[in-house]
């Protein structure tokens, strides 16, 4: 038997359909998971806490597959999971839909200046001129980080009209790796960061990007808060520079409530919540967790499995 | 010669690219066009108020092409343009790209439930769950009016995985007939009105619309306001059937600073800002005035010329 520890909150969507040979022990606080953790052969934890996820992990000692739900998995212990030879699977692609959705909402409510007409609705104000009117329409766009996500929002943005070039580590044809994306960022007036964060991606956002940003331009961060040097991009903003940032991630998270990010009429926070906003996020995860499961109990590949040297 | 009376807005596009044979007279206010009307074979005025614009055409006894820039030709005199024989061209199309780009904006706003977002940010609020998580994946749309806004529309919402569904008067395979959407309401989650304004989409959409409605659907206008029966709008708001409105639209316009739908949490009001929300107006409509001058002076069909009978 495969003994498997799941949060009791996906046993209504899971119940009835694992496959044979899977005893499923369902935890539903974080007391009863540190007790079962011994137990644990698999784990799904999603919904508690990076730090209980973490100390649970610590006493998994007989763990092999260790599944997530999030795309990003710089909040486990990556190197403890590749001492022990566990397999870790996320949810690559998952979050692909909700987030391309929420990078296209994002940069129309800043072309069109949406937020100042929610405020003057709030006032109950008509305005007479349109406070947006840029278009996606022939927009130059560079998406760094082209994975499942990434790969999303540029082809949504092709249907909008928008030129749209793809940076990534391996990069194909017609994309920008690496070292070259840097020196094209003058081009495009629009920047959407969707990298995996890994040491390489930490910082990698800094002074000498915004500087060489076309003047105007609107920086879009939908990868983690640790990409983008905060205090570069606040002096972009400052400096005027930078034409605006839309923020789904932020150091720290959740944002201290005096923090200047909050105030600037042209940064837009919108506090991690993207990858979160969708109906079906349970429902995607426990197809993506079942299939994996029939594909571990007849010794198969997993699907999205990460690569823990790289950390994605 | 062909004497053109045309906004001195206008200008600055037009200068150096007026075909031989074209005698511009540049207006600057009302005063001066009404002065020119008399002399006017071709007019192009936008930019003016409706009333002027009438006022000046019953002065143009001369008359034979009216440009407007918009697409809804509603506030113009059409019976007395069809009497003195005068060709109307209006700016459909020029508006497809601007309008559906606020249209899948209003969605996708109302879908995260952003406007809450807007609001936490204005305090300093980092909010823990999302406001919204409904997709346009898989979501069921009726876009009532395919025209080409609303052809582009469909476009759009389908490169996002939308089921979209289009109705018009003259349908083609797979589109609803005006005597068939009325019965297929109940499938749909969102529900576009981009419908020519003209005697028949008057008052199109009522209480027995909003009844057919499925339960908790968003009804979107950016049609006319005339289109939806307001009334039955707000009943259907506040009896908790309707989801929500998006209106670009409204009776009156501007609407009254009283006016209940300003304060009802699930309306958004737009301001008539979506046809305009475009860097590239002038240039866009320019070009087309330009074709069609060049082709009005070789005798040649205009393009995008309204059937004075129809409306539109």
């Amino acid at each position: 038997m495969t003994v498997a520890v799941i949060n009791a909150h996906m046993r209504p969507t899971l119940e009835g359909r694992l496959p044979e040979g899977v005893d499923p022990l369902w935890f539903k606080d974080v007391e009863q998971l540190l007790a079962l953790a011994p137990r644990a052969e698999v784990a799904w934890l999603d919904m508690i806490a990076p730090q209980h996820a973490r100390e649970a992990i610590g006493r998994m000692t007989g763990l092999r597959w260790y599944n997530a739900m999030s795309s990003g998995v710089d909040w486990l212990p990556l190197d403890l999971l590749r001492e022990r030879g566990v397999r870790l699977t996320n949810g690559a692609g998952i979050h692909a839909q909700a987030v391309s959705e929420f990078v296209l909402m994002g940069m129309l409510t800043m072309a069109k200046g949406w937020r100042q007409v929610v405020r003057a609705q709030d006032r109950h104000e008509w305005l007479r001129q349109p406070p947006g009117t840029r278009e996606l329409l022939d927009a130059q766009v560079l998406v760094i980080g082209a994975g499942e996500i990434g790969s999303r929002i540029a082809e949504l943005l092709r249907a909008f009209g928008s030129q749209v070039t793809t940076a990534r580590r391996h990069p194909g044809p017609g994309e920008l790796g690496q070292d070259e994306w840097l020196g094209a960022l003058g081009r495009f007036d629009w920047v959407v960061l969707i990298v995996p964060s890994t040491p390489q991606t930490t910082g990698m956002f800094g002074a000498e990007a915004f500087a060489a940003m076309k003047p105007g331009a609107t920086l879009l961060n939908f990868a983690r808060g640790t990409v983008v040097d905060q205090d570069a991009l606040l002096a972009a903003i400052d400096s005027g520079h930078l034409g605006g940032a839309f923020l789904d991630v932020t150091t720290p998270e959740p944002l201290p409530q005096d923090h200047p990010l909050w105030s600037r009429e042209n940064v837009h926070i919108s506090m991690h919540l993207a990858g979160r906003a969708q109906d079906a996020l349970l429902a995607r995860g426990a197809a993506r967790f079942l299939d994996n499961l029939e594909r571990y109990r007849r010794g198969a590949e997993l699907v999205h499995q990460v690569d823990l040297a790289a950390g994605y």
